[in-house]
């Protein structure tokens, strides 16, 4: 018997509103089989960076049997495309917005430039625009494709409805560059925060395998914060340190380094080789 | 085989306790193949209203073979009484005092007058006091029901104990009136806030098909805002919009209605035709 | 054919990260049968004794066939043991941090004196320290054993991987006393308060037993409150009663005992015999 099905949502529609439950009673309607992991409901309202950098930290993590639906969507209503996207790992469903980039392969996110751009489908990676009434639910509402859309695009596929009956092919899809610090010519290394964790952790855009390998030291909000500790124990006072996903962390053990630094998503970062 | 029986938790029990874990502990005791859904745990604490509108917007969505369990629940260990219904729907699971209203055809509804006030029950419908402790977990504490007696009825119900077995039979159950507007004679509309969800949009007790077909323009909160746009990528600035339930929304898009106004759950609403 | 297994999480990951999310996906790729269950996920960050504080108020509800994955874990990468438990009740696994003390008998706990402290196993507990990195995902991250040991370890648990393949084993863990005020030579119960929950309850480690028959008095934070009631509905104002898990607790009906006393976490309470 092959596994049930997973799908796995991430939203920004937080967990105080019914919408999240609206779309497993769509899904579970349609596939009654379909296990529903919610990978997070609380990306920041509108924030599609967001969305996309949370949701490329699980997505190695959830077996091939999983439809990854997620939904950070000010367009919704208007003209942005709703994808159903099909790539050699899994199936993601959502808004044509640079949201799924983490389907892509790096080197296909880089065509994006500074992006969100149109970026060139390769070999192995299928996607079609939902736009098959049939897989709909009805009415579709203008403000809700969560529901209305997705959810169901994303039960059918779990039941086995071919990705072409869902809507057109297209040839290119909306993507996000990779996330990473830029090089300057000095040798430092820009980069931004992509998300304050619980614990107030600043997790960036610098990734491990673009640091020097000598000893370095972090600039953010003004503050000089030297690196690298290996684990959160280790650390005393501010501390940079490589995270889960194998991102550049900037931490305060038992504390919150964003509430220390005043710094939130978007704050600058320096890398500087010592 | 059927398919596994799902039971829909709303609670204002929140999320940081162990209240919710400690229900789906007493549900999958006794029935390990329910499938648990959870609604929202975010009702404002003993905000009985809140919860019934939030639990309308799901009932709709969610597939005949779930049982419903709401429990916003100011009255737990007093008189009050707990409350299994069958509908031609579903089952519904909770206290007597107006929060499973959603469960109850809108005509009957029009009977509480302003309620919560006793209404009939319709052909079709049948409703018990849960009182047989054979069905409930031992022992009862006095402030839990949620654990004790509600989660196990809901379990025993996906089991297929019918619904009589629970207690003695109810002619009459507590509803709240439809949620609605009230038209004044000088044809203005005057509704009320019942929700502000993530986004900051301001849900109101106004339906769409009470909205006269001509423009119009809402206000709120000492604001006019002018009506009806048809999705948030329209609006520019305060907007009006029918959200995704049926109801009028205020919408402030990439920002928050509720903050820009100051307007909260309760709020007056009035809608005018221009 | 048996139930499926069942994994509970306690956490203080919270939900707005994608941590939970990927030791889901962890256990769901190693077991697509496991049933998750969410005990909650907002322990206070670090805060090692509230969260098994929270622990200790579910293992009693969730059935034999449950693997507990608590994750509270300061320590992370550091020399703490990372522990998998089997009691008569269930499986067990965390950090070795005291965590799991719920998951051993009071007699045992006792032996912890103010603990944390070293406690020996009694007979038909057997514990073990997770170091085979067959059962581990790699690469092992130094800052999240959640995802790459302790969520790898419940999984092979619940496919009946015995638990000495997991490593060697362990005669001792560390242990948290029991929660429970602290007699004082006047007869006054001297305790703290454990846990705020949604609705400002203060859950304090009085224990229900050990309170005495005649009435009482509580002074939390130099205010009096006269004890006991027997349901939120009954109180007046400030109000003690005994909370769904044997505790004590200080509430508020209709408001929030936490804001009205200003207290919080670690408040001392006294408890008087009148």
């Amino acid at each position: 018997m092959p596994p049930r099905p997973i799908v796995a949502l991430l939203t920004d529609f937080g967990l105080e509103d019914p919408y999240v439950a609206a779309m497993k009673g769509v899904l579970l309607s349609l596939n009654p089989d379909a296990v529903v992991v919610d990978v997070t409901h609380q990306v920041r309202p509108q924030r599609v960076e967001q969305g996309a950098f949370l949701l490329e930290q699980v997505v190695p993590h959830l077996p091939p049997w999983t439809v990854f639906v997620a939904v950070v969507d000010p367009g919704v209503g208007s003209e942005r495309r709703a994808l159903a996207l099909q790539t050699p790992r899994a199936f993601f469903v959502g808004p044509d917005n640079g949201l799924l980039s983490p389907a892509l392969p790096e080197a296909v996110r880089e065509r994006a430039g500074d992006g969100p751009a149109p970026v060139p489908l390769p070999a192995g990676y299928r996607a079609v625009a939902i736009e098959n009434e049939r897989y709909f639910r009805h009415p579709v509402s203008a403000t809700f494709h969560g529901r209305d859309i997705f959810a169901p695009a994303a039960a059918y596929l779990t039941l086995g409805t071919p990705l072409a009956a869902l809507g057109p092919p297209l040839d290119s899809v909306l993507a996000l560059p990779p996330f990473r610090a830029r090089p300057l010519p000095d040798g430092t290394l820009l980069g931004r925060v992509l998300h304050v964790d619980r614990f107030g952790n600043l997790v960036t855009s610098v990734r491990h395998r673009d640091l020097p390998a000598q000893r370095l030291e972090v600039e953010v909000c003004g503050q000089r914060v030297p690196g690298l500790v290996r684990t959160y124990a280790e650390g005393e006072g501010l501390c940079a340190l490589i995270g889960s996903a194998g991102y550049l962390e900037i931490a305060l053990p038992m504390g919150s380094a964003a509430r220390a630094l005043g710094a939130d998503v978007g704050a600058e970062v320096r890398v500087r080789p010592l």
